[in-house]
């Protein structure tokens, strides 16, 4: 029932035409991705060390290595990787009458193996438990802080490092079933929250209680809010506009570019509505946005540039009528990071696979009159694209 | 009435005892600590670079090195540094007949400034403008990706790089005023979260249910969750308990540790209470870690070695009815992040000092049985502690 996150073939297939022996994940997001496990402290701040260690196939047994503290987290989640090595101490009592749950016995059992002095010591030896320490070995740069890598390659000094956050992207882009799921229901919680916020609007209601609004309606839906962008008539205009006490008045466009985060996978969606009847300029700018969107779901699939893909849609909204648009991209991959492999830009020569799961956005910035803004979630598939959306993109005009 | 954040003289005071000329910024809490400027993407994500560049008194003119489609953040927010620089394309149009709004105005004058082809030339151009291609400067090493790093002592190569995560964190561990009301703040809307959850307790509820109340409570008050800990009877046990389909049954222990953010500060309590009359072992035990605390609070003061705070309070924890008490530490500083400096530890020279905001707990694990803690917000003040907290920290018996 419960499936691994991991895109293993593709990982493997990577590894093996890279030259890699081995892959290590220091980001949150990729600790999560290879091996199930969600280290909180890692996920809720920068410079806490937690480690995925994945060898190429046949090449030893993949690897955690963490703070004792976490462990609990380990033995709760579904977490498919096995050799867990913890670092620092960390006081756990035991009562000696208890019959003791199955997750209390686990954290017991991992809290009495080995004690660590260091993530990187504990990372250390796992590499030279593998029998790895003349192998090449790529390592996730971001994640892991400048110190700890300082002492990792003093303790391996014939390992050839490489850095692999890229790498470990591009792994990540083409999405398994699992993942497409939870993105499905992280686009769920976006939409209700924005249907939310909308639902209050009236003459005098500010852009904090939209924000309000939508925060409890992630809230309740088991959603966690992330980057909120919602603005009211010129305020719209600001890219990453935060909510402020501006009041909402008639004629006002109302534009949300909202990100949560939903079983750890990231939701990003714009939605526009009107307060009262639209300009005709809103009208016309929207309109040809919307079927730039249209545009790039009737040519999605596999195989195709992602540079075409930017062109057809960019190509769509100045013919449609919004003929001076420029942008530098029109989406993205979304997954456990809000900005995943690839960029839907002029500049790549990436190219649709199926199951990468895209944003695909064409935003349109005026100042001194209004943000405009279409995105989508939707998922590559064999046939086409796959919409997560329930909602349309349209303009909805309020009553 | 807006004030700065930064602690400008106890930053100068240290760059001199350092012997930096300057430092930067890199983790988003230094961007924000030294300039005000909340980045949105380099908080929500992992890897865009903005950085914050901070001359020691009289070497030179604060600066800003962000993405050019940052700059709405820059104008809508009360940032305090001037020398904004702006890297990569960004496409913004403007409405010439309107009449723009102040900080519309400011974001179209910063996009009329020279656009800097990326983060490190940005950051390269000012170091040389302000005349420190020869000089001693610090810099947050845990901010800027190897990538990046490498570049810019690439360009400027007799620059002495210090790291410098740890200098910030020393500088930021003495609150201004602003900040203390914003921690207080962040505390206010901890407490009331916690209030709203435990005012569902009833059988069968899940702590799921009282995630979903807490949350709501958070978003209603004008936070965002971070990382809530919320365990029912034997899982209160496990440290970083995540909130499942576990029922509430009679008799159980409710342990919440639970973080938020508000106005940008962290909030971190930890509060208890008995679904039921609690057992006697649940009383002692609570009662004792519950006395470590007040301890805590009688002996603070600004010239106390942290190492003492943390002798006394375990002390009294162990003589008032949990003798076998053992701990790494009994809590750390607060601020922007959720764990600065200090950590109230036995190994630590460090000593209190006036102004310092620290987070005082006292948790205790013991699988089969129950996690039980406590967890304050308090201030260092001339005269001792001023608490942030509005609850008592006893267990609190639900009827």
């Amino acid at each position: 029932m419960r499936k691994p996150l991991t895109n293993f073939d593709r990982m493997f297939e990577l590894m093996d035409e890279s030259g890699l022996d081995a892959v290590i994940g220091t980001l949150p997001e990729n600790v999560t991705y290879l091996t199930g496990f969600w280290a909180m402290t890692q996920w809720v701040r920068r410079g806490p060390q937690t480690y995925a260690f994945q060898p190429a196939r046949g090449r030893g047994n993949a690897a955690i290595a963490t703070s004792s503290g976490l462990l609990d987290l380990v033995s709760d989640q579904y977490v498919w990787v096995d050799d867990v090595r913890r670092f620092e101490y960390f006081q756990i009592e035991v009562d000696a009458d208890a019959r003791l749950s199955d997750e209390d016995a686990a954290q017991l059992k991992m809290l009495q193996t080995p004690q660590y002095k260091s993530s990187v010591e504990a990372l250390v030896s796992i590499i030279r438990d593998n029998g790895l320490e003349n192998a090449t070995i790529g390592i996730d740069e971001v994640g892991i802080t400048p110190t700890c890598f300082d002492e990792l390659t003093a303790a391996l000094p014939n390992v050839t490092f490489r850095r692999a956050n890229s790498f470990l992207q591009k792994v990540r882009s083409i999405k398994t079933a699992e993942e497409i799921e939870r993105l499905r229901g992280a686009a769920r919680v976006g939409e209700m929250s924005i249907e939310a916020a909308l639902a209050i609007a009236a003459e005098g209601v500010t852009e904090l209680d939209f924000l309000s609004e939508f925060n409890v309606c992630t809230a309740r839906n088991g959603g966690l809010p992330v980057s909120i962008c919602i603005g009211f008539g010129d305020r719209s205009a600001m890219s990453n506009v935060q909510p402020s006490r501006n009041q909402l008045n008639p004629g006002d466009v109302i534009r949300f570019d909202v990100g949560g985060r939903y079983q750890h996978y990231r939701s990003d969606i714009s939605r526009c509505a009107s307060f009262g009847e639209p300009s005709a300029k809103v009208r016309q700018y929207h309109n040809a946005l919307h079927k730039g969107i249209e545009r790039g779901y009737e040519i999605i699939r596999p195989g195709l540039p992602v540079a075409q893909l930017y062109e057809a849609v960019m190509e769509t909204v100045r013919t449609e009528g919004l003929p001076h648009y420029k942008r530098s991209h029109v989406g993205h991959g979304i997954g456990l990071d809000g900005y995943d492999f690839p960029n839907i830009s002029p500049a790549t020569d990436a190219v649709l696979e199926e199951n990468m799961v895209l944003c695909l956005e064409t935003p349109y910035y005026e100042l001194g009159f209004a943000g405009l803004q279409v995105e989508d979630m939707l998922v590559v598939r064999s046939d086409g694209a796959e919409s997560l959306m329930t909602t349309s993109g349209a303009l909805k005009v309020l009553a």
